[in-house]
């Protein structure tokens, strides 16, 4: 399975640390800025939500352009960068497409934010 | 104590829920996605993570500058940044800034990953 993109290296040293842990390399911090990146935006922060909560983890493309006050091709270039920064995957099954969070990828931000050390 | 900044509003509806959670209204993905700007530079990410990792979780500003190729008024620059969007606080004692992550906002994005319906 190599569809994680940004966040299929996994099983890497530095996969999985918290914040408070060992110091990130800086080809570490390089990749996972990009990750923000692709969450710096409101649209795909909702279009994240929206695919997590949905019923079984996966939602149709049809499903997620009508909250959204924006054109089908934009809603596209929004899930193409979530796509490619690993947080959400998507399979074609007949005329629509249907994405899932990548729960590898979202495992691996929840634990860099856990701060044991800090919530004593 | 009011200094947590975009990530202040931590007992609001919707503060710490998960992605798989109930749907996020547009001012909270609106706030979420400056905190995610902040994360989106590998400076910056790398600070918060010298900060975390620090002895007693807390940093003085002369220990930020070394590990980087950076003049003083850059770091203070990402510093700042940070600093905006809720993640550190800094306390000036004596000479020096010394800066803290935020607890409160790392359990906040902490549990916004955490996807237990999907970890299954």
């Amino acid at each position: 399975m190599s569809k994680l993109g940004a966040l299929d290296d996994v099983t890497a040293p530095g996969c999985c640390a918290p914040l408070s842990g060992p110091l990130m390399a800086a080809d570490e911090a390089a990749e996972l800025s990009k990750v923000f990146k692709a969450l710096s935006d409101p649209v795909r922060l909702r279009l994240l939500n929206l695919i997590a909560a949905h019923e079984g983890g996966e939602a149709c493309v049809c499903d997620l352009t009508g909250p959204f006050e924006l054109t089908a091709p934009t809603i596209s270039h929004h899930l193409k960068v979530l796509r490619q920064a690993g947080l959400i995957e998507g399979e074609r099954r007949g005329t629509w497409v249907y994405y899932r969070a990548v729960p590898e990828a979202l495992t691996r931000l929840s634990g860099l934010f856990a701060l044991p050390a800090l919530t004593a």
